[in-house]
């Protein structure tokens, strides 16, 4: 079973989680497995039997679970990174903490279609994939065990092991150490302004709209101020909304529009690039609903990242993020 | 000039550096740009006026700086990230924080040949390597506009945009986040236990030698019990040292030898691959002397980090620190 582990300096939880029999040379430069037929593609429509049993779809009425029929699909990862079942086993090795790898690890299957892709879908589409994470993260929220979840989304060569357009779900034990920075910061500006600093952030991007992509009534798509990455976007709700997955009909139909149209955007002028994106919601718990705001990160992979800043912690972008966002709105 | 930005949520500093001109096209599978020609490679010895003037360089009595005769030689580079004249330039920008990048971002040549590395090069060439860093760290030390400096040090392709062996040497007007997250760390856990937590690391980790690669009286090297990443190593002095630049001639000598082991292994274990290691040492303070604890990180750039671990800083390592500490040991 893969195992958490904590850093003990930096309170970071990693996963160790090995594959058995690898050698050291089954590392270098592994290419991703990807099966581009949709002949094999476990993700394709009538592929079913080649994954385990669905957790939730979105199918036509008289049609059977893990059969064909559906448009959005979900069901535990083939190679999960953590397990929803066994103890915690939460544990001191020496002075180190470690405890087991429980949690939810599932892949949502975006479009039956091999070759199809959240840019080119039907907008209807990409509404059914949000109100399929909606109603997903809902059902797993109630299991207690859990702190907090993620969506994240991998895709194009070299990120993600397939090409057929799929996302993650992961539900996790502890709250990732990012999300707690999030938590700090923003917990910390709303004692001292009683308000949501992400509030805040959409007011001053507002005023000054150099850093703005696009922009409708429920929500914003900008490039950060401090952005790490070239052409590093954000997509937020005007109004304060801590739960992503309480957001109401209104604001699926709108995140779903703003989504495909940055998506589009990134494709038109970057063409094929790979791209993560990954949304940040509030653990769950009601303690954070003040100063926590939901949101969405889109990271085009143009750059690589060298040691200065995995060591560092410090980013140097070659793209200011007003000439991303100039780029982004004229695409 | 570069600009220091902060993100307001998670105080991290990132440095926006444009590189005029550049086009969004300009940004995708940018190959680096390597002159693997010892003519016009400007780190050979021979070339030394396609650099900036050098601000250190171990050279043979006789000859004249910017000439040959050197062996190990320090200019600021070319391209810098930071710059070291001019007014920091503190500024609010609406909410936000930023500031001039001012700083030092100099180049180490680590050997006058094209072809060598610190793999191959004589123990003795690799102290001096050491002995250049301390020599110019302590120089930079002297200019109280810089709170911290580090060793970086990117090697092989898809890493570093030069081939022939080199370090970069960057001092800064912040503390760079990860550095500081191991001060908040470290602080806390000595005014728990009145103890360095990277002292009881090391006890720890020579009680259970499971991940220990290589000791000898002055230092532990080892892989780390959260590790990241495959094969993600770590040497630290055994006895309690924080500033990297303090250290003495034994210690010199002593850290120039298992750096040279560690990288030997690697090389033998993974062949040409492309790693990274960064200095993480006490910013330029007294205040961190009790609990501070200089380190180096040594990573091999083995995986591809996807969207889970930039979004989440929750890192997914595919191979046991224990496994990988066993290859290094036995290579």
């Amino acid at each position: 079973m893969p195992q958490l582990r904590k850093d003990p300096v930096l309170k970071q939880w990693v996963i160790i989680s090995p594959e058995r029999g690898r050698r050291p040379s089954d590392f270098k430069n592994s290419p991703p497995h990807t099966p581009d037929d949709p002949k094999t593609c476990p993700f394709c429509e009538g592929n079913e039997k080649k994954t385990p049993p669905e957790t939730l779809a979105f199918r036509k009425s008289g049609t059977s679970p893990n059969e064909p029929g559906w448009w959005v699909r979900i069901f535990p990862d083939q190679d999960p990174i953590l397990v929803p079942t066994g103890d915690s086993g939460r544990m001191g090795i020496g002075m180190f903490d470690a405890m087991n790898s429980i949690g939810i690890h599932e892949v949502l299957v975006e479009v039956p279609q091999h070759h199809q892709t959240l840019q080119n879908v039907s907008p209807d589409q990409v509404r059914e994939v949000i109100w399929a994470f909606k109603q997903r993260l809902l059902e797993i929220k109630k299991n207690p065990r859990f702190k907090h979840f993620m969506i994240v989304k991998n895709s194009g060569s070299g990120v993600s092991s397939f090409t057929h357009s799929h996302s993650h779900i992961v539900a996790t034990p502890i709250i990732p150490k990012r999300i707690e920075e999030e938590i700090d910061g923003s917990r910390e500006y709303f004692h001292y302004h009683d308000r949501c600093i992400y509030c805040d952030i959409i007011r001053q991007e507002l005023s000054q709209p150099a850093r703005i992509i696009h922009q409708d009534p429920f929500f914003l798509a900008f490039c950060p101020f401090a952005s790490r990455f070239p052409f590093e976007m954000m997509i937020i709700p005007v109004s304060h909304q801590p739960f992503f997955e309480t957001l109401d009909s209104d604001h699926v139909t709108g995140f779903a529009s703003i989504l495909q149209i940055l998506l589009k955007k990134m494709e038109l002028l970057l063409k094929n690039i790979p791209y993560n994106f990954i949304l940040h919601t509030s653990p769950i718990s009601e303690a954070y609903r003040d100063f926590f705001h939901w949101h969405i990160e889109i990271i085009p992979k143009l750059t690589q990242v060298a040691g200065f800043e995995w060591g560092s912690g410090f980013y140097i972008n070659p793209l200011s993020p007003e000439e991303a966002a100039k780029f982004l709105r004229e695409s």
